[in-house]
């Protein structure tokens, strides 16, 4: 196991007190319980956003954090859940009196979870929202999910709920907007390689050299087919067939466009992969109105992609350009 | 091999027609000569700035094109030279009339086709002048360069003169300003692992599972020492210990610093050598003022990282926080 890492039980705190480092205008990091936090928190009167999961898809979601996206995000250890006392303890310190939306990825450790969290925090009059984002067509349940898993959908409801809250949506127009979201978005991913948690010290699995796995999950979860090694422009038509057969989208649509990489793959083949998926799109009329293409949602060092479509409608779309402030995201400020 | 690619022959421009696809607010792409270019350009009155480089360091130079940055880059082959006639249509493009600042980061090959160009472009009666940046630290001369190589603080320089540019500032006041960056800057960097040029179709060196090469070139030319992987803690110690001591960088001075990723180490690991670095920085009383984590200037899939400092001054650091639009680097617009 090759990484830029210390003791192998810091890696998460470590990599935290660096973030904090680094964005000191925009975020801190409480470390006890752990969870990242705007640095202004609590804004009050606003309705917050709290999201979270397992470290190692980075800059998801403690990137996200700041002015018009989240206002906390709960590191879990590498793929693993945080705790219910992170998610309470950052709902509360997230809590400016107008209620909390919790946007929690469909893992059932993450679901259990939140579910815990916010109990607690109702028992003690905070109002807790909860949606589960469920966006990955590749299969029905999964190694940590009843149903489909939670993946790329997330970042686009998080930016536009976001800015929806900074626009002074109540708590129930933000949880109306987040379930929107959700419902008209979809995605599906691929690998070219495995990663290695660092816990374990070793690859999660193994691809042969001319292979790959259509369909993977964000921790390696095995997907629909492990398949010979095609053409970008062969694995474009397959992401991208499967999620647009699936809402389905259709001509005159208006998507906002997400060619996701895993960690480990280049952008010259992210923006190659993403000519192509935007050619594709184009033959069926479905027009790109916003795009994303990068390091957004990863699995650690993976190689591979993944493509998230979400059909906007012109509220989404003013949303998602609104103003957002966080190391991840920024335009507008 | 395992890349996200059709052709090898075609990855270059495939990857440039979705970096167009994907941002056409903000540039366009010629394809004959291969060039990236303000959608705007060119800006009348206005000095403009080209670079270019070897393709395979993504986001560098295409992905910071754009108002605040580049008029135009002038992407090669993975990790070969522009050739002068893309280099001299690129400068005839953005021409505004006010003349062109070449900057260009030392290898052999750029140097000499960028030379050639601001020659062809002198005869045409284009005022050209150019900045040549040689800012890494680890070794004099190496495999294609004479003298030291132009890495991380070509970065730092295009968003400080694109934004000298954007103010007003002549073509003589963006040049000086251009050196001063450059005289202020210094790198190193450090490889985990090999990256593999599509056209190779083979790593370009191996390292054993417990090796690494400090002082790594970004198209893996050889450093300073292979030796024993060690912490990213001791790592940050050798990276940054070597660029403070090259200028020197003294107690008082305040600093932009750059840690960037090669490409295939994800950012849980690139913050947490952040953390390293300012640690180390802050031990010696230097102070950071702007920071910057991600994958900047890359070499293709390589896993590994490298620090960047520049010694700022007030004007370096006001020119930092202007506005800028591209697809790489975004803020206030």
């Amino acid at each position: 196991m090759k990484k830029l890492i210390n003791a192998v039980d810091d890696v998460v705190r470590e990599s935290l007190a660096g973030l904090a480092a680094a964005h000191p205008d925009v975020l801190r990091v409480s470390l006890d319980p752990v969870y990242v936090v705007r640095a202004d928190a609590p804004v009050p009167g606003k309705t917050a956003i709290v999201s979270g999961g397992g470290s190692g898809h980075e800059p998801l979601h403690g990137g996200y954090v700041g002015p018009g996206m989240l206002d906390a995000a709960c590191p879990g250890q590498v793929f693993t859940s945080p705790t219910p006392d992170q998610i309470e303890a950052a709902t509360r310190a997230v809590n400016g009196g107008a209620g909390v939306l919790h946007i929690v990825k469909n893992y059932s450790g993450d679901v259990m979870n939140f579910e815990m969290a916010a109990e607690l925090c109702q028992a003690q009059g905070i109002e807790v929202r909860s949606v589960v984002i469920d966006d990955d067509v590749a299969v029905e349940n999964s190694l940590y999910t009843a149903g489909r898993r939670g993946v790329g959908t997330t970042v686009l409801a998080e930016k536009i709920c976001g800015a929806a809250a900074a626009r002074g949506y109540d708590l129930a127009g933000v949880e109306a907007l987040c379930r929107r979201v959700n419902a008209n978005g979809r995605s599906m991913g691929m690998a070219l390689t495995s990663c290695t948690v660092p816990a374990a010290g070793k690859p999660t699995f193994s691809l042969g050299e001319d292979q790959m796995e259509l369909g993977i999950g964000i921790h390696g979860e095995p997907g629909r087919e492990r398949a010979a090694l095609q053409p970008a422009r062969e694995i474009a038509e397959r992401l991208t067939g499967a999620v647009v057969a699936d809402l389905p989208f259709r001509g005159g649509d208006a998507v906002i466009a997400m060619v996701n990489g895993m960690g480990g793959t280049p952008l010259l083949e992210l923006y190659l992969v993403y000519g192509e998926v935007e050619r594709i799109l184009q033959r069926q009329g479905i027009r790109v109105a916003r795009r994303l293409v990068g390091n957004y949602i990863t699995s650690l060092e993976m190689a591979g992609c993944s493509v998230t479509l979400l059909r906007a409608d012109e509220e989404m779309l003013a949303r998602w350009d609104d103003p957002v402030l966080t190391p991840a995201l920024r335009w507008g400020i």
